[in-house]
C-alpha cells in the first residue's frame, strides 16, 4: 500500500504515516493530558479529533477515551479499537482524504508542534516485569562474575529469566535523577560503607505493553499470546552496580534498579511494526512445549545508545545493537510469565533485558562495554568512563527501516544529576 | 482508657473497640462495595454513617471516601483523617454515646452481620515488595541450601533483604488458587519438565502498607518512617519451592511465587497496635546511620498456622509464632526502601517475609517444618504432608493481647486447588 500524507515529513523521521504511535502529552502553556499519536515534528491531538465526530462510528463514540492522562482506558477497548482508529488516523492523515487536509482551523486544533508540548508517562503501569532475554548479555555478566564456562546459568537456555521490577519509579524520557545512594561493600573495606553508587550504569532495553487481561488461574497459551501486546516501547533500566553486587544474594536486584527506569513516550505499535517482523532463529535446547510456537518471530529494530557529558558539544554513540539480539521472542515471555497462573493486566510492563549483541561495539551497557570498568570508554573530546558520571546524558534511540518505510521510537534520554543531600 | 460498648462482643473476638480495623466489603445479597470496620461479629458500615453526617465536622465532609471500592481514597486523606475517622467511631460505638445506640433504624442500616458480607481486597495495591527480615527463616533456608556455617549472606544483617513481587495476584483470604505448573528440574531427570509443583508451599508474613508519599528522588529519614504506614494484615506468601530452585538464579524468585499472594481483609491501624509495642532487640552488628532509629520497635504480635486437609474435620494448628521473631524493624525496612530515592505510593504492600522463630514449632512455613521434606508433618488423622496437597487449607491467624484488650487481624485463609488442564 503506497501511503502518502499532505504534512511535510522529513524522510528521516521516526514518525512517518506508517507509524503512528500513541502517547500522551499536554500543551506547555495551558491544558489538560490527553492522547495523540506522533506525524512528523507533529503530535495529533486524538481528543481534538474524537469531539470533532471523527469516532462516531466507533463502539466509543460516546467516549472519549482520549481525554485522559494515561493511555489505559483507550487500551482496555481492545485490539478492534486500535486498529480501527489506526485505519481512521492513516485516513485523516493521508493527502487523498482532504476532512482534516483542508479544514484550517481543525488543523490548527488537532496539530501541535512536538516542541510546544510535554510527554507524559504514556501508560499507567500495575506490575513492571523485566526480563533477561539477550544471551550476549548474560554471558557477558556471567563471564565477569563465574568465568566463560560458568557464564550462563543451567536455567538460562530453558526459560526466560525474569524479576519483578518496580513499578512506582517507572519515569518518561526526559526526567533526570539523582544518582542514588546505598549501601556498597567496597574490595578494600571490611564492613559496608554508605556512599552514592560508584557504578552508575545504564541498560539498553525496549518492552511490551500489556493490552488485554487473563484471569488469575488462566495461563495464556503461547499461540495466542500477541493478541495480549499493545505496542512497545524504549527502556533505560539505570543501574547502580557496586549495590547490585553488595544487595542482590539470594533474591535479586533490589535498590540497584528500582531508583530510576525510564521509558520512550511514544508507544509503538505491532501493526506498525509488523513489516520489520523477522523470524525467530531455532532455539537449542528446544525450549519445552508451553514455550514453542510454529513460526515465532522477532523484530529487526536497530538500536543505538548515544552519551554526551556536561562538556561536551553532541552526543556520541556508544553502541549499536538490534532487537533481534534477544534470545527469547516476546511470546516466550508472556507464555512464560502466566504459565503458572499468574495474570497480566492491561498497562503492565514487560521488558527485554539488556540487549547486547556478539559484538563490542554492541554491548548494552558501560558494565559491558568497559569490561566492569577494566577497559574505560574513550569520549572524542578526551575525557574517559568506566560508569555515568554526574550530568551525563544517555540517549537511546530505535528504529525499523525498509523498503523506504521507516518506523521509529523517539527516544529515552535521561541524565545523572549528583547525589542529593539527604534532609 | 476504659472504653467498652453497648454491643454484645465475645471476650474472644479479634474484634473489639481497641480495634477498629478497615476493609472493604459488599453484601452477599446486592449492593455496591464500601468501606467498613469490623467490630465484634458485625461490620459497620462507614458509608452510611457518613450519608447519616457523622463525619460533617471532618475534612472530608463533602466527599463519602467510604464509598468505594478500595480504601485508597480514605488512606490518602491522611493520617489525621485516620485518627479522627477512628475516634468518631470510637465514640459512637461506646455504651454512653446514643446516637448508634439508641437509633434502631441506624443501625440497622450500618451494622451487618460479617456473615452476610463477602469481604474485597481492601486496597488497590501499587507495588508489593517482599522483605526477608526474620533471622531464623533466613538461617534455616540458608542452612538447608549451604550448610549451617553459611547459612546467612554477607549482606544479611548490615540490611533488610527484599524483592520485588507481583501485585496483579495479590487476593483477599477465601480466594482458592490451583496449583501452579512450571518447569522443574527433578534430581533423576536430565532435563527440566514441565509438571504442577510437587513442593507447595506457604509463607507466614506480615505486611504494611504505605499511607503516606515520599517524591521520587527524597528518601524518608528513618525518624520519619512510621508517618508513610497506614496499617497490617496479614500475608501468606505461598510459594512453589521446586519452581523456585530451577528459576531464581541469578534474579531471584519470580513465577515460583507470583501465580498467587493472600493477604486477610481488615487492615489493622498502628494506633490499635499501640499497646503492643515492643523494643527492637539490639543488632549486632549496628545498623549504619541511615537504618538506626533511636528506641526503634517491633510488636508483640501471636502468629498461628493451621492446616486442615480434605479429610480432616477441623484445621490443626503447625506452627505458632510471633512478629517480633523480626530482626528488621518495618522503619528500617521502609527507610531502605527509599534511600536510594525510589518513591513508595500509597496503597504500596511491604511485607516482612517468612517470620520464623527459633523453635522448630514456630517455623513459617513447610520448607522449613520438614526440613525440605525430610521430617514429613504428621497430622491428627494420621496423614502426613512434606509440602500441600491438592484440598489443604491453610489459615494464618495473629492477635495481640494485654490487659484484656484483644487486637487481632481475623484470618487469611487459603485452599489449594489441584492444577487446571490447560487450554
Amino acid at each position: 500500500m503506497e501511503l502518502t500524507t499532505f504534512l511535510e515529513i522529513a524522510p528521516e523521521s521516526d514518525f512517518s504515516i506508517h507509524n503512528l504511535p500513541y502517547g500522551v502529552f499536554k500543551p506547555r502553556i495551558g491544558g489538560a493530558p490527553r492522547v495523540g499519536v506522533a506525524i512528523g515534528a507533529d503530535a495529533l491531538d486524538l481528543s481534538v479529533l474524537h469531539e470533532a465526530g471523527f469516532f462516531n462510528q466507533t463502539v466509543f463514540a460516546s467516549h472519549n477515551v482520549f481525554n485522559n492522562s494515561s493511555l489505559n482506558a483507550f487500551i482496555r477497548l481492545g485490539r478492534d479499537a486500535w486498529r480501527e482508529t489506526r485505519t481512521i488516523v492513516q485516513k485523516l492523515l493521508s493527502d487523498d482524504v482532504a476532512d482534516l487536509r483542508d479544514n484550517a482551523i481543525l488543523r490548527d486544533a488537532a496539530l501541535i508542534p512536538q516542541s510546544r508540548i510535554e510527554m507524559l508517562l504514556p501508560v499507567e503501569i500495575g506490575d513492571y516485569t523485566d526480563f533477561y532475554s539477550s544471551y550476549h548479555h548474560a554471558h557477558n555478566v556471567g563471564t565477569m562474575l563465574r568465568g566463560a564456562e560458568n557464564a550462563l546459568m543451567p536455567n538460562w537456555k530453558h526459560l526466560p529469566v525474569a524479576y519483578h521490577g518496580r513499578a512506582s519509579s517507572v519515569v518518561v524520557s526526559g526526567t533526570n535523577f539523582s544518582r542514588p545512594r546505598g549501601q556498597i561493600q567496597p574490595s578494600d573495606a571490611n564492613e559496608p560503607i554508605f556512599s552514592p553508587t560508584r557504578s552508575l550504569d545504564f541498560e539498553l532495553e525496549m518492552g511490551f505493553f500489556i493490552g488485554a487481561e487473563n484471569a488469575l488461574g488462566e495461563p495464556i497459551p503461547i499461540e495466542r499470546a500477541d493478541e495480549f501486546m499493545f505496542g512497545m516501547v524504549l527502556v533505560n533500566d539505570w543501574s547502580a552496580r557496586d549495590i547490585q553486587a553488595w544487595e542482590y544474594q539470594p533474591l535479586g536486584p533490589f535498590l540497584a534498579k528500582n531508583f530510576c527506569t525510564s521509558i520512550s513516550p511514544w508507544v509503538v505499535t505491532f501493526d506498525a511494526l509488523e513489516p520489520f517482523k523477522k523470524p525467530l532463529p531455532a532455539q537449542d535446547p528446544k525450549p519445552l512445549a508451553y514455550l514453542a510456537r510454529e513460526n515465532d518471530w522477532a523484530y529487526d529494530i536497530e538500536l543505538e545508545v548515544s552519551l554526551q557529558s556536561a562538556t561536551m558539544d553532541a552526543p556520541h554513540v556508544i553502541t549499536r545493537s538490534n532487537f533481534q539480539n534477544l534470545y527469547w521472542s516476546m511470546n516466550q515471555q508472556l507464555a512464560h510469565h502466566t504459565v503458572n497462573g499468574c495474570n497480566v493486566r492491561v498497562g503492565d510492563l514487560l521488558a527485554s533485558g539488556t540487549i547486547s549483541g556478539a559484538e563490542k561495539f554492541s554491548r548494552g551497557s558501560m558494565l559491558e562495554l568497559t569490561w566492569r570498568g577494566k577497559e574505560p570508554l574513550q569520549l572524542p573530546n578526551g575525557e574517559t568512563r568506566r560508569f555515568l558520571d554526574d550530568g551525563d546524558v544517555v540517549t537511546m534511540r530505535a528504529w525499523g527501516a525498509k523498503d523506504g518505510v521507516r518506523v521509529g521510537f523517539g527516544e529515552v534520554r535521561g541524565k545523572a544529576l549528583s547525589a542529593q543531600s539527604l534532609s
